[in-house]
């Protein structure tokens, strides 16, 4: 039934495609192919969670000029319809016979000259949505056409956001704010850290988010030891910190940020960790310019933690946000993306406040000429306590 | 802080993986590579919505003999080390430089023979999550070892459920249940579709799940066209038909199953094509036996709705089911898996009401010696009315 608008408008895709065909065209690509749902989303607006089904591939291929070609399951024809694309291919999938690849086969072979490359995301932090066999038949079939590394085309592209798409972000931070605020009605000691997720998610849903992929949190006496695994039933107790992270997803944006509570009165040594992570942050939201790379960034959180006596966590301190959970670049040593304007980045600084307890901060901004600008409300220096 | 018990016993692990091992001889595999979340939970249990993040790639490497080899993101190391693993190998990623790479190929060294052949699946339905960049660093720094399809192998053990699986997709079912039958507490005449799908959303967490993969729904008049588009904020309106289907998640465990409503009474040609549906349904319950393929349970399905004078839904009419919301087989005229004892599965024929305008059913079974066991409570032949 669904008669939705365009999230966007065609002008804000062609943006985004012109751009990508700018970029195509410096790199020496005479084709882009994207399968994965946040690159189909980005140049086409399709924006659905049926893509949690793996059974069916889905191909958009973009030339080096003109709108983009869908070649999809026909159980898409009628939302890409809504699309501004003109040219929608369809074939009954899944098929174990020829499953899209004849019909995307056809499309590359319309699309780009005969020694023309073709690129493909194939780098850090992409990964190819199909079968790896069909992908060698596609191969195989298009020769001499090349298949090359389409990386940085899609990833200095996507990476710097419009105006609107900065809106969507900041709308979904928003939702999320209200239900940090909320967090002290339905946590507090004694309430089992599984029901405290459910609650969690129950209320992003009720201030607004579509749907909510992604919840990751944990308690611990001092300090948490693990952000990834599954809530256990296990109460929340005097002395723990509850750490609560979300991605909330409106309108298909993401945001990507956490807060930290003290179930009763902080110990001096996390409050001691947490002004640490504070200050690491205000210093980043203060000093961060375009220019700089992601690896200078790291630098200067690292560098405050330590100055104010901080034993500095593992793992990265942000990264890239948008249409999926956690977008590049990476703030850590080793990646030297420069950072620009437009950019929507996480600042996530941790530390360690004793052998095997962590703190990690997290604040969603978008980085303007003059630095960063706050999506997420700024989290409070002390922390906030829960019954 | 998780101290969460493993969800199964080292020994359902271990046949698990015995059985992997088995299929691998057959197919000539040394080695077995998985990289998706499915696969990865399915023989170690590790169980995260940290998937979410596309960012760093994890693996898992299945020796002929032994145990599993864990290769992930260091982040993961806690939680991994929760499982029946014994050797779990980890970086620090994002890493641009080699980002798990080096730790991959020398663990493939060690397990598999110069000669020897591992197995990847590559086939319908499958997907490579790792950057394609890597996999083929990967292939060329084990040669003289071959990469092969390791479909088979991970297809044909995964489809058959043993009874502790099973029973935690009867728990998703009983979740999915508890909620259809509060459907008409939130859902009236005048009531906006997306804040629909929000309240479902919201009282399958009330109800148990974990979390909510998978919603997808649509409301029309007579029926509806489209049932992968997200809602929109159109009312429901008297006379339209309101479907809402889930993939809720228990313990990492799917449900898969649709319910429809008729918003005031239903038209005559609405009843019809549900009788027709419901019938169809019934003749599967009825005959589908082992030994039978994909295809003619189809073909069982289509001949009931043919006979019933309904015209014939397009797309597949049910897969499997289990650790992602859609498994193979898929039921085509094309697929001719054999269906076997403890497959557990949808069926989900769809009939066109009026042109363009659908009604699909759903239930969820397991396939015993003697026929189809329920996992979801039978639905309504009399379509529910709302208000």
């Amino acid at each position: 039934m669904s008669d939705a608008a365009p999230l966007f408008s065609t002008q804000e895709y062609l943006w985004r495609v012109t751009r990508l065909q700018d970029h195509m065209k410096t790199e020496q690509l005479d084709g882009l192919l994207l399968t994965t749902p946040a690159d189909i989303f980005y140049v086409t607006g399709f924006l659905t969670r049926f893509w949690e089904s793996p059974a069916r591939p889905w191909f958009i291929l973009i030339p080096a000029t003109g709108r983009p070609i869908a070649v999809i399951p026909s159980i898409g024809a009628a939302l890409m319809g809504q699309s501004w694309l003109d040219d929608i291919r369809t074939w009954d999938a899944p098929d174990p016979t020829d499953d899209g690849v004849s019909l995307l086969v056809d499309a590359i072979a319309e699309t780009i000259p005969m020694k023309g490359s073709l690129g493909v995301p194939m780098g850090l932090e992409t990964h190819l949505r199909m079968p790896l066999a069909d992908f060698a038949r596609v191969g195989n079939a298009i020769k001499p056409r090349n298949i090359v590394d389409g990386t940085t085309t899609v990833q200095r592209v996507r990476e710097i956001k419009s105006e609107t798409q900065i809106a969507k972000i900041r709308a979904t931070c928003e939702i999320a704010d209200r239900v940090f605020a909320r967090v002290p009605e339905f946590a507090a000691s004694g309430k089992p850290l599984d029901q405290v997720f459910r609650d969690f998610q129950i209320a992003l849903l009720q201030e607004g988010a579509d749907w909510v992929s992604y919840v990751a949190g944990s308690a611990g006496q001092g300090g948490y030891g693990d952000v990834i695994s599954p809530a256990t039933a296990q109460p929340l107790a005097k002395g723990d910190v509850l750490m609560l992270d979300t991605g909330a997803v409106k309108d298909g944006y993401f945001c990507d940020f956490d807060r930290n509570y003290s179930v009763g009165p902080p110990s001096s040594a996390v409050q001691r960790a947490q002004d640490a992570l504070f200050m690491a942050t205000e210093l980043a939201l203060n000093t961060l310019r375009p220019g700089m790379t992601a690896a200078d960034l790291y630098g200067i959180m690292t560098k405050a933690l330590g100055a104010a006596g901080a034993t500095v966590g593992g793992g990265r301190f942000g990264h890239g946000l948008g249409i999926t959970l956690t977008e590049w670049p990476s703030f850590t040593a080793k990646d030297t993306t420069p950072l620009r304007e437009g950019m929507v980045l996480t600042l996530e600084p941790g530390v360690e406040v004793s052998a095997g307890k962590f703190l990690v901060h997290e604040e969603n901004i978008v980085l303007r000429a003059n630095g960063p600008e706050l999506l997420s409300t700024r989290a409070p220096q002390t922390l906030p306590e829960l019954g």
